[in-house]
């Protein structure tokens, strides 16, 4: 098992939960203005209720400097025994990617990624390559175009799949580290369930709980391994956005938090 | 006309040249250890040379904050008439998606940018929506790996093609703004003929000429549009590191860029 699946899996068992928080700061959501003090304080209303979080590059990157500044203070200051995946969604050619999984690993020191098929598997071998990250291969993603190509019908093998069925297979054979996993869109089901069947053991990570309308019960239903793990449920906005008022946004946050892990977790 | 293609048609005509390159700052490569006085000599270098320059992202976040910094003084660098295109190949849902577009377009101020269809459209729209700003769309990259994916037999509209084909014909009817453009690698001469089949007026970026051996008169002649423009042909490493000697690589860039523009326009 990678150094991060070790990690995840203790996070997991020590707080009982597959609850992953998406620290994603947006200036029009935000209680104070602070982004560094903000992510503190939902860390610190929540860091026993989760199994990881998951900051999302964009919303830094969208702030300059400042926000890649708080970033760098985001990571160091989550708990070392709570995994963080950086969730940047790069792909690039093969030397390329070179780069951004050392901008991903070693310089930011994430302890997972996730990166977009596209472009093959030379685009994802330098992440791979890193045997002891995780490395969350985008299959379905939880938004309305998800279907525009995802769900488009290939031949490959003499049968016929949906794309994103196709990458599923093709990450289960590129899996020789044990630590590709996927991120199947909890806004969609069905088609998680036919992920997990061709990927009996891969993590999956579902994002789309909570502002985007998840279905709960059907996501864990469908998409936890024969462990009762193997699946990370993100909420983002639901979760640090619980109140916007900056007397309770951290005990909101941690309400919700602790209400949706117990949802989860009567689900399992 | 965007303002993206207004700039570039005018770099374009008075550097008489479709030459793009590629300021993708590689430690091991560097003949000097300051990136951003690499990147200004190159600049000076080249400048009456090409029709707009590429920063490949990965490059500079793999440097942490000095890379950063680097390339926000290499942007404010290049002369203010000749276009840059950022390329960050980033594709998010679409909330994620607006972060990304202001990160590129308000925070970098890129006049272009490449982005990842995987997501599909609403993972673009945020990009399009800035009707003065490029978004090139990845088609067909130009990566071994390229054909894991990107050259399936998809069935769309009662017909099948190519997934590359696909998305060069959603790219079209989905350019309401004028400002959508393509990258198919240089490397995949056949590929970029039926691209330009179906778009026959789009710009088309192709990388891959130089280190990754791209054909250069086969880009040209099934690359260029009725007008003898609508390419871009991208070189990085075979220009900025012709020399790897701190006392010549900008004169020796200065002959690879101006050889390489010479050989286009035989070509075109």
């Amino acid at each position: 098992m990678t150094g991060f699946h070790t990690k995840l899996n203790k996070a997991t068992t020590k707080n009982n939960s597959l609850l992953c928080i998406g620290l994603d700061p947006d200036p029009n959501l935000l209680p104070i203005k602070d982004i560094a003090l903000f992510n503190k304080e939902i860390i610190d209303a929540t860091k026993d209720l989760v199994c990881c979080y998951k900051p999302n590059l964009a919303f830094y990157e969208s702030l300059g400097m400042d926000g890649l500044q708080a970033l760098e203070q985001t990571i160091a200051y989550i708990p070392s025994d709570i995994p963080i995946i950086g969730d940047a969604k790069r792909g690039d050619i093969g030397s390329t990617a070179h780069a951004y999984a050392k901008a991903l690993f070693d310089v930011w020191q994430f302890d997972a990624v996730t990166v977009n098929p596209y472009l093959g598997k030379d685009s994802l071998d330098p992440f791979i390559d890193y045997k002891e990250k995780g490395v969350f291969v985008l299959c379905h993603t939880s938004n309305p175009g998800a279907s525009d190509f995802q769900e488009l019908t290939i031949q490959a093998d003499q049968n016929s799949y949906a794309l994103f069925q196709h990458i599923a297979r093709k990450a289960e054979t590129w899996n020789v580290h044990g630590n590709i996993s996927l991120v199947v869109g909890a806004t969609y089901p069905e088609q998680l369930k036919l992920v997990r069947d061709i990927c009996p053991d891969m993590t999956i990570l579902a994002p789309g709980i909570g502002a985007q309308g998840g279905d709960l019960k059907g996501t864990i239903q469908y998409g936890v391994s024969n462990d009762g793990a193997g699946l990370i449920i993100n909420s983002s906005r639901g979760i640090i956005y619980a109140s916007k008022e900056k007397n309770d946004f951290s005990t909101m946050a941690r309400k919700a938090a602790d209400q949706l892990r117990t949802n989860i977790n009567l689900y399992r």
